[in-house]
């Protein structure tokens, strides 16, 4: 894997760990570290693993935007700073593997977008939420846009106007998370989660998954017109062809991708 | 009502219970019997029949799409059969009764976007509802347009992803479900929540049912462009009239149709 | 604040409480009470109040369009009615001010409807939830609209077509409302939930308000449209710059707005 600044990669069978390693910065979204894990999901997603945590290391899991970085930046620099965020959202959902945030300690702001962004997320006892920017001057505008799309509209309402944060289980009560376990049994958990969630013909999962993302937040039946066209063409795939034979034929599918 | 192969129908009062009958096929969704659902939801609809049960014989409600079917079909054979499929789910959501899937075992694949489609869904406490393509080999492309709508969107792709089952408790919490109720008072329960869903003018229910599908997944400013037309209108419909009537001179209405 | 025949306005510090004032009518919207309140928040959105309280006095908060005003219009009348019913809802979101639902006892069909509008509720153990046109012989069509966006599909079908009320702890279940609380406790619960609710600057508040529902139910990429440039703007608001500032300095922001 290429050499990060602000990163650890670290691979383990087919997951690869992507760790924001600026504890001191509590991982705050610096353009440059927006830069450098925008670069290394894509290396990855060049890869033959299929899956991906994402996961910060020091006590937090992200603090969102450097304040000290937004600052000093006028508005045709902060616009460059909030697409190359967004790219970097887009992006964790455009991969090919699943992507899945291993949460401790606070996620706010662009932080906990990027944990809404992810395709699952797996939080300890100690994780919080929160879109803080409404109470510190500067609202959570785009933050807001993938955490509205997991809770409902009026938690959404409540994180971002009160800037409040959520415990790890009312996160999960609301739909921001798929699991909270005690800290001390946060890795199991992740490496479970992310064994389920990659079994299969790889290429018809990340087609899947590429998919989901397309079809969500439309009407039902613009959904169905992609939904239908990808699941047609899927059916002749390689992978699509063992399942079902394997199926027919009762016995253990070989994938051929 | 007409003879089908696959099915049973019968009616009892103003309901019409649809069971899908082939058990040895775990009521797999074959393309013949994809095409005799279609061909009765719309019998029914030119009924007098208020409410539809959609129910399995054997030990589970639908397996979802049947292998054995769609592993002989090329590319636009699966296209034919998937557009069948889909204009089922639509259909099931434009018949001017109140559909109300009876849920007990396991509804997987298009079996449990079978779920998700009708208007609502009451669960014995052995259901259990999966999207298993992913792991499969085929992803569930299709049955997670409806099943997006219903649940959030972390939920959708731990379903879709992993492929496992929630059980009945977990999809009543996700929204998937209306009620769960032990597997022996499945009829009861059926027969209590749809009996509630229509009351009322039918006709004012149906053009109410149809409008929901409608304006959902819109912008909201669309969704009342929609709402505010229909319901003007709808106020001048003899139901209307009389079950305002009947409200200001309290006395039971008498419905018009 | 100006003189209205069916509300009563209060401002206590930076908090404006409109009461919907027609108990023995129980709150009905008229058309006439419909314009009182629209025109009461167009008012406050002139002041520099930060939030709102829609409460409702006497015996319920509010029992929906008044059918002896409904039922001696015709067509175009109701029409005329609902284009102001909906353009009140609209408002509730477009005023600047944090809009906090105040609700005891039964919120139904547009009182419900306006429950859903406001940005925040809370609601005493004594509230419930209806929308009961359904059942009525005229479909809640547009009170389904926000309703829809608060809670899943599947118990918007269950709201809609059986007429039943939900309970308050149901709806905190379901999203409908943020807060349940023992009714003597209403107002505490109230003041709590929209002091915290407006902190902060007040400029960067309202337009974080206005955008959120601005990018709701839209495709993601298209909210990220909104909600991007929404941002790399608000960034140079006096606002953000100085809660910026403050949180680099570990100071104590002062709002300049």
């Amino acid at each position: 894997m290429g050499e990060y600044e602000h990163l650890l990669l670290t691979r383990d069978g087919d997951t690869v760990t992507i760790t924001m390693n600026r504890p001191g910065r509590r991982n705050s979204l610096s353009g440059e570290h927006l830069g450098e894990l925008l670069a290394a999901f894509r290396e990855v997603a060049e890869t033959d693993a299929t899956g991906v945590v994402l996961a910060g290391a020091g006590p937090v899991f992200s603090a969102g935007h450097d304040f000290a970085d937004v600052a000093a930046r006028d508005l045709m620099e902060v616009r460059e700073l909030l697409r190359l965020c967004t790219e970097l959202m887009r992006t964790v959902q455009s991969v090919p593997q699943v992507v899945l945030a291993r949460v401790h300690g606070l996620a706010t702001a662009a932080g906990c977008q990027l944990v809404a962004s992810c395709d699952l997320a797996v939080a300890g006892e100690s994780a919080g939420f929160a879109l803080p920017g409404g109470k510190g001057g500067w609202f959570c505008h785009t933050p807001a846009v993938p955490v509205a799309r997991s809770v409902g509209r009026k938690r959404l309402m409540e994180l971002a106007l009160t800037g409040d944060a959520i415990d790890a289980v009312t996160a999960l009560d609301w739909g921001l998370v798929n699991r909270v376990v005690p800290d001390g049994e946060l890795d199991q958990a992740v490496a479970d989660l992310l064994a389920r969630a990659t079994r299969g013909s790889r290429a018809g999962k990340a087609l899947g998954k590429q998919t989901l993302y397309a079809q969500l937040d439309r009407p039902e039946s613009d959904a169905y017109d992609i939904a239908l066209e990808v699941m047609a063409s899927a059916s002749q795939l390689p992978g699509a062809r063992e399942g079902m034979a394997a199926f027919l034929e009762k016995r253990t599918p070989s994938w051929p991708d």
